[in-house]
């Protein structure tokens, strides 16, 4: 584990430099971002903004027939105060913000999604659906349980649904950069990186068959960041579904990433553990705000540090041969992960 | 860090019971693959083969016209033993195993395919991506340097191009368990197992708008053994995506993981951690073997500790509220991840 | 073209049997549809519902900033009522139903969904699409128009989202089996059946890297269906993504095809050719209805018979060789098509 | 039917000035696509070649384990010639070219791929599929069939696998257009083509959750091209996933459209019907030939035919409200279809 930065970041939770740390056993990927860290820095900033968040559970039920379970999510949807009531007995900080479905057949896919406060909120949407079951059960006789997840959630695994309907937190960070800034720190131009964007991970990325998918490495940063504020590490799959555009705006450089699925919080579990305590505290995200402001300010410092690395890296592939020779140099030929 | 099993597997490079670390934040997953783990002794042990192997880099080139990169391509196919020998000065271990491209418009993505000894490959790939590179651009002077990646490679984002043309070790691991030890051990019947598969895996991850993707929870287990084995742990997201089958067979359950991309090593970035050599010594996978044999043994023992760890989580989930109630014991209400 | 069937079919909208016209180029399709025919008359009748139905177009902004764009969001998700009212001048049919969003850095896409009584809706909803972003760079002069159709609509493309957030009509067909008519006209049995759909439908189209798809030839009647009743036949493409489940049941065998993208209208382009209305006539989608009844009755008459061609194809396919023994005899061996 | 043109074509296949009979009942594209030709006219013509072709069949048998499985794969990998033989006794044009495989758990999908002269080839290749079923299962008595079609093809379905391992032709057209001409037949400026491509192809179809697509209709005018010339009309659906790449370039527009699944034949089903011949007469596409070659010319033309209602349709896209006003003034507002 490293410390890189500071990263410049402007947005409704923060207006500060902020000392990111960085646990991964790819250690380039340091040097990397703190080149990121300084152009944030030289640039003005990064701006950052969350679109959406939530939690999400899809529990899984068969009826006889379609007619029954379209019948039985009719009714539902003009009792979604009671379900919510439910949900709301479990925590005084889940709360239900959406019900989506899915019919196949005769099965019923109910997707329930909640805000969860600080927390990622696994546990807690896990639980909410646990009762909503035993709820739905008791009130619709003509439903059998299958599982408390179908995968309509969904958790760790690759989808459209995440993105489409939201998951975790959604997040976009963006900075425009002079031509001056691009060719003194990331040694090269607004043209190259526009040009690598559309070429690599616009269009390579679709033929090779991604998923809602379009950058270089958004998972490596997520990885180091997450394991370091004690998250629930395997979400970075679903971070890893995100988008960078950027364009040549008035002679400079206009760099994005957007990221639907953020999952991260500032309680619950892998929070307790000591490093895991010091680095949200030096991330400022540990402090006395409102429910829930711990953790989109994390989010923002996520989508931030993505910002930078993604952005050093891109800068890295337009010119030939800078990334191997980095990699060498810096660990002595033992690995180069994209 | 917890050591979970021993699991029992039997394979061309394991007949043994083997003891496996896991490390986690989500702590409930020692105990949940420990259940697998005794299923696997009981039943008479995990039998795995390893299907493929090889790393891969996709170099992305820009000819003037679709015709000219054509062209060129029907040239480089007539002279891969040039290039695999470009490839060999590179490194004793790295060989070319394949040449795939894709054309579009008149970008050219060329994909090479090598194997890579003990080591998982990312950098001795993108070492003889550099090397191809600029042996293309010396031999073909109407092609223009775009990236040393182009994304049809592809490193750590979810696809279809890495389970259809191999990124990783392809491994299956299967297990045919009595209806006794299902009851007894799992607390469930091969009937629910199989069913919750199939409505579940496969049609839930479908709705969800997944890709190549039919499972539960590959991924926690895959990001256990990768931290615990100093691999390049965002290599989760393409481990993710692998399939579960299992059917009903003789009144047994046969039960099945598929794991196209299991990316690990046994040396390079990350092996050096004391921790880690360990860890690699107590799985018995730095001994003395023929080149590769290692690092085939561990994706061996990967792919059966996910079985382990897939059946443990299913057959939770065939009992209305067993999941939510084991995490509650087991880690007082922090977290549930699936 | 030929007339096959009738199709006995029992919903809200036909409790009758249904003689079907089908143009195609591929002649054996009339025999393996009328197989399945015969089947839901014998075995009492397919039964229909209707999910969803909605058309769509996202329309693409674009703002200085994402925090600007999501303001604008925020606003507009305040004042659908205006937009629906702009929407209303349009055409008394058109109805706003829902608007949703994503917005990747700058970029801002609002997919409009509004129903379109018997129509399709192509063209209605483009229209609207059309006022709404007058209205919309009107009263936002920060935005920049990009596109009338920003490809999250989406028309005639392969998606995840018109799936999981409608477009068309979402139609489920299902029919119980007997095992002696499996036998008897479908020279099979439930049981492999039943496995066909898993092995196939499930897992070959998922290692194909499918997305929201599993069957064998939905496509192939849906085109049919669509020349011949004058529908913009292109959009079987999203209507090729649906799903067929299928289960043991009381020892009879649950067969359901799930379509959630049927576009079809009884008015509009195309239907003004007099053999569109002869066909039309004979389903009888033309009569006086309510608004959108003939379209949901059309909607429905082709869910069923898709059941009835997969059906059909899925029996043949259990049986080795049957599928090209039954090509050969129907057209001297000039053409199989799935 | 109208006929459009003609659409000038230079590649190995044809130097020539075509016209081309569409079949659609969506009336405006005729006008778009004659707006493209008149382009292609004037700037000097539309230059195509073939990348590869093949038709393709996934048999799916089942062993008892992986293992078995793998084993037979790995000798039919050394058998290929006797496979090659099996399936050159079907027919004299159809020739073996590759065996692609997967394994999941104990099922096994061998996708044949093979070379089917002036065919589209299903027939021939589900033929020869058959005939190889039989030689397997009489040489591996431990195979059991499941289905002469496992969707591994995959046909008339959405996949990644047909994009990746080829089915069809895969073709590619381009075209440089002076900014004259994107003025004053396109009524728009090379940049907006460009930035429209990007936001709208690319990204707008990434957040839809499509797959290997980036393009606004090019299933339109395939089904106006397979319609009017009999071919197998729903694999439009493999047909619609394509890629638009295009670029500013010495102040000109690049303009590409790149096909990798077009499925034509010049005979076979549907090209007897004597509108068919007459349009195959018309692309003369029945001359004396190599074999393959009249296929060939075909997939050209449809290439090119592409690229021109492409090219019209984004152009109109880049000023409000021009594909309105276009469509009601063509057909008096029955319909605007993408």
């Amino acid at each position: 584990m490293r410390t890189v930065g500071p990263v410049k970041i402007i947005s409704p939770y923060i207006e500060d430099q902020v000392k990111v740390p960085l646990a991964t056993y790819e250690t380039p990927l340091w040097a990397s971002t703190n080149r990121g860290a300084k152009v944030s820095r030289e640039a003005g900033g990064i701006h950052a903004v969350i679109v959406d968040e939530r939690m999400t559970r899809s529990v899984l039920f068969e009826a006889s027939d379609a007619a029954t379970a379209l019948q039985i999510v009719r009714e539902v949807q003009t009792r979604q105060e009671e379900i919510a009531a439910v949900i709301a007995k479990t925590s005084r900080f889940t709360k239900l913000l959406e019900i989506n479905f899915q019919i196949v057949g005769n099965l019923l896919y109910l997707r329930l999604e909640c805000s969860t406060g600080d927390a990622a909120g696994h546990n807690m949407t896990t639980n909410a659906a646990d009762h909503v079951m035993n709820w739905m059960l008791a009130q619709y006789k003509k439903l059998r349980y299958i599982s408390v997840s179908g995968n309509f959630c969904v958790d760790k695994k690759v989808s459209a649904v995440n993105g489409i309907l939201g998951r975790g937190k959604y997040v976009i960070a963006e900075i425009n950069i002079s031509r001056t800034i691009c060719e003194q720190i990331l040694k090269t131009t607004p043209e190259k990186i526009v040009e690598l964007n559309i070429k690599k991970n616009l269009l390579g990325t679709n033929i090779a068959g991604g998923v809602r998918t379009a950058n270089a490495h958004f998972a490596n940063i997520l990885l180091a960041l997450y394991l370091a504020t004690g998250q629930d590490v395997a979400n970075i799959i679903e971070g890893s579904q995100g988008f960078v555009h950027t364009e040549l705006r008035n002679n400079e450089l206009y760099f994005s990433v957007t990221l639907p699925s953020v999952i991260v919080g500032t309680i619950g579990a892998g929070k307790e553990l000591e490093f895991v305590r010091d680095n949200l505290e030096m991330l400022d995200c540990l402090a006395e705000r409102e429910i829930g402001e711990n953790a989109r300010r994390l989010a923002i410092i996520v989508a931030a540090t993505v910002l930078c690395g993604e952005l050093s890296l891109l800068a890295a592939l337009t010119n030939q041969g800078e990334l191997m020779r980095t990699h060498l140099s810096l660990e002595r030929g033992t690995s180069i992960n994209e």
